[in-house]
């Protein structure tokens, strides 16, 4: 009997989502929880299995994917800013001595570019971008992910604009892509420049409005956005770049401004395209973990 | 008999280079001539095999490295800007059909970091960076020549000043790392602010004489250089980046600021050093190729 399934594993700041999946994605049950304690994701994988009609000799392993930073080596999650209670956690240990089956982890944007290369755009040469309170990204070449010595893909970090030019972002440095194009940074200049007290939401909900204010800060953030994205195509040369995160839901805004830029600040082709995997991207890419290494 | 010999090819827009080599490097004879006919290069290798001991059943191929650009799929070389007169060259093809030996090609800034990657750093996860009159990029991730679509590593083309900051580049575009930090930029400079009508060189010269502009033009270029240091460490997470090029000659006064600013600019922690390889790191890098594919 050849292993058809896996469950795949989402460990998010607020939500822990874990599912069965096989080859083509999430067949379920699939259970979602508010972020807890390690402990209550092993008794997520064990709903799972429960409820499933899988048999245990059907499953090719367990992939989890989490929020960074990690420790890929020894399979531990450090210390996640949103998820203040895990401190070293040695998840994969954790969960592979529970069930006694191949267990893979990775981080939330590198599964996601997995879910991308099997389910989505399937290219071996992509880039996925998270564009949320954050931005990440994972990066797939040659139908690998490019991990270097364990951290590599923190574009969000790439610094293009310099002192003194660049508005700090939360890592310390100035002019990181993050501090220019994030959902944050969206909604500091919303405080800076229009008064607004809340979310990048209420900035671009002020754009559609017509506020040529709101609309100004939506197309710097966007224009940074192609930069970064012109800057990826010169260094990898990918055939896709897909986008993904909260921001992208107000993409309509932003496209065109992200497509010019990004054709301005680079001198090759790359098809730019928003992921259709929607909110299961990171739980099907976990997925794909034990897929990849059988 | 085991194919323990290769031979290397180092076509530059001014000199071309060949030689016979082994896994551990250039083992001779070695020809260099002026850059001219496709033809001639055929008629330099002829001249290595006739001058070596080297029987041909020991030959496990041809490796070529290139002044780009390339189309690597049909191992042409297109259009480089210091070879006028070659034009879509089936250089792969030509040298294949001259031999019956397997025959590869890649650019100069890749077959020099698999050069590093094999006898130089000897390292999976590295990325070569020439600084001369322009600035190139050769990525080993996990081992492997990051390629994408064919023309990743143009990491001198990376963005770190846009508009309305940065300088333009030869490409067309703005604040361009190569605008920044490459001889050419350098040279500029010396013009702008020093009146020197020449090269770099002039002006690390002048900096040598304590000219304080000369020495602000270097921090400023050297201060570029590791913030470009700095985003490819966030991005690739690299054991090494290792450094070659004319600039470098004078890298005792670019050392300190672009150390500095790539620790500034990234949060991640790399070994910077100088290639030890010499002149011959694309010949030898050429050479290398067979090996990989046998």
């Amino acid at each position: 009997m050849s292993s058809e399934y896996t469950i795949g594993v989402d460990i998010g700041g607020t939500k822990v989502a874990v599912g069965l999946c096989d080859r083509n994605g999430l067949v379920g049950p699939k259970t979602v929880r508010e972020t807890g304690e390690p402990k209550e994701v092993v008794e997520q994988i064990e709903q799972v299995m429960e409820e499933s009609d899988c048999d245990y000799r059907q499953l090719a392993g367990i992939g989890i994917g989490s929020v960074g930073p990690l420790n890929l080596e020894k399979g531990l999650v450090l210390d996640p800013v949103n998820i203040p209670h895990w401190k070293n956690v040695p998840l994969r240990k954790l969960i592979h001595e529970s069930f006694n089956l191949p267990t893979y982890l990775d981080n939330d944007a590198n599964v996601a570019a997995i879910a991308e290369k099997e389910l989505g755009v399937q290219s071996d040469n992509l880039i996925y971008i998270t564009v949320s309170t954050g931005i990440g990204g994972g990066i797939i070449n040659d139908g690998s992910v490019v991990h270097g010595k364990g951290n590599a893909g923190e574009i969000g970090h790439m610094v293009i604009l310099p002192l003194p030019y660049g508005p700090l972002c939360s890592c310390g440095k100035r002019g990181c892509l993050e501090a220019l194009a994030s959902g944050t940074a969206i909604a500091k200049r919303g405080r800076e420049l229009l008064g607004i007290d809340d979310s990048a939401k209420a900035v671009f909900e002020q754009a559609r409005q017509d506020d040529p204010v709101a609309q100004r800060i939506i197309k710097d953030a966007a224009h940074f956005l192609g930069v970064g994205i012109g800057n990826l195509m010169e260094i990898f040369d990918p055939q896709y770049i897909v986008l993904g995160g909260g921001v992208t839901e107000s993409w309509d805004l932003m496209e065109d401004t992200v497509r010019s830029s990004a054709e301005v600040y680079s001198r090759t082709k790359v098809t730019i395209t928003l992921t259709t995997l929607g909110a299961d991207i990171g739980l099907v890419g976990a997925a794909m973990l034990p897929f990849a290494r059988q």
